[in-house]
């Protein structure tokens, strides 16, 4: 176990998505696989997931060959979780046609006696019991984050504000923030969020850029500009990736990491958008990330 | 007549204006008041307009007041040009509930001697055949700059594309750069406008911050972060004034001036939607202006 180790909590999925410029049919997807490819040019990171028993081993191999611990995925009888959507020409917002749960509904994560030991924990969006049940299993992490959907947010509010209280960091898309906290500005949003737990809040506004909050600062990011934007689908969970890789180097959340790391996670995110699936992520290099940094950072200088 | 003057022509109008705090009915607006409004911290600014019998001398006063040389005002006989819109939760998107054209129906801007000489040029948002007759009559300007509306888009696209072979800067919002270029991308449409005449595109996203692009670079900024949007009414031509006043700096458009005038334009941007009309600009010192482009910094700096 790495000091370092991330442990990624979440889905790994079958995607058909839709898109103005092409589409796909049961392509690797998921945001726990979003994050992981992510969150792994920074940290190691070992997921725990559950898929079913047609999960093409191919797309095992690809998630392994990123170099993910994968001994926390099971397979159980049944088929893997599926979504299929599509996105218009405003690419900014995702249209649900079909969400298929299958294995997932009967998911209970149980974590590894080694794994309990990580010192980073990623709960993707999950049921927040779920989500719950899992920082209970680990031994004194030192940050913890999560994020969550609107459905848990009208479904499960109160098991979700029991889940807020105990991480360290809220990632939520704007839409998200308004409705869990009741406040249209985001600003009276994020410090509503705050009291309720964690220490930093970070709201994804897509192609409009991420806000970040805590208690002492506040610091705002346009999105990286893109020309082409292929598949929006898993780009908050890669921008999460991005995010607390980054943030496994203070996991005091000390101000000027916590913003690092924002463009990181936006910068993972840009090139995930380029293209269906995790397939630009798959071939990224750090090479690649450093480039676009800088390119993040001569596009907002003043 | 000032080495850096300002020539500003488009509409003084009456606006009644209903937002989720408040309303108000006949309080003073249009394009080039709130331009003015704004420009005139960073330089002389002369109002080009006309405005009906109805026009109260008080709010003549108030122009006045700001240090606006209103000596191009006509007061002709009708009625003042007249907006009535409202705005709900979601300010990024005025409703127009009636436009009354009145005296501006017969608008024709015919620029004094003096005003021949203006070094800057700033025509707001009128018809591009008046912005045209207004570039014909101003000797050899330094730099010249239009905004523009949906409806002349769709009404008067030849003389629109016409007036942008004639100017140095153009600024539009999001929507406007897309219905124009017919690219849903905005990279995509900045490079259609650009390759149309100005050189330099300026893309307003209200809420969204702004993005500015010239041949060379390109500079992304979200918008100032506030807790209270009052009435984001004439934001835009707010920004223009900050945006172009502080490029009276620098008429050659180089890009830290440039990077530095969106910045400007933001702040000043910021303060006007904090009250209805420009009841906050009004009342602004360059101390406050500083304090809060001192904020910005803080809050996009990495």
């Amino acid at each position: 176990m790495s000091k370092n180790s991330i442990l990624a909590v979440g889905s790994v999925a079958l995607d058909s998505v839709r898109t103005p410029f092409g589409k796909v049919r049961d392509a690797l997807g998921g945001s726990a696989t979003f994050f992981s490819a992510s969150a792994r040019f920074f940290s190691p990171v070992s997921l725990v997931a559950v898929v079913g028993e047609d999960f093409p081993l191919k797309y095992m191999r690809r998630i392994e060959n990123l170099g993910v611990d994968v001994s926390g995925v099971q397979k159980v009888p049944g088929k893997t979780f599926r979504w299929k959507g599509f996105y218009d020409f405003d690419l900014n917002t995702a249209k649900t046609l079909k969400t298929e749960l299958n294995v997932f509904q009967t998911f209970k994560p149980v974590i590894s006696r080694a794994h309990r030991n990580s010192r980073f924990v990623f709960l993707a969006n999950i049921d927040p019991d779920l989500q719950r049940s899992v920082l209970r299993q680990v031994k004194n992490p030192a940050l913890t984050a999560c994020d969550t959907m609107n459905y848990w947010i009208e479904n499960k509010k109160k098991s979700l504000l029991g889940l807020l209280k105990q991480v360290d960091v809220f990632l939520c898309n704007d839409s998200e923030a308004r409705e869990l906290s009741g406040e249209f500005n985001l600003v009276g949003a994020s410090r509503w969020l705050l009291g309720h737990g964690p220490r930093l809040v970070v709201i994804k506004k897509g192609e409009h850029g991420v806000i970040c909050f805590s208690r002492d600062f506040v610091f705002l990011v346009p999105a990286y500009l893109l020309e082409n934007v292929f598949d929006p689908t898993g780009a908050g969970d890669t921008f999460a990736g991005g995010f607390i890789g980054y943030l496994t180097r203070s996991a005091r959340l000390s101000e000027p990491v916590v913003r690092q790391a924002v463009i990181y996670g936006s910068v993972l995110a840009s090139y995930n958008v380029e293209s269906f699936s995790f397939d630009r992520i798959e071939k990224l290099t750090l090479q690649d990330i450093r480039k676009r940094y800088t390119q993040f950072r001569k596009m907002t200088r003043f």
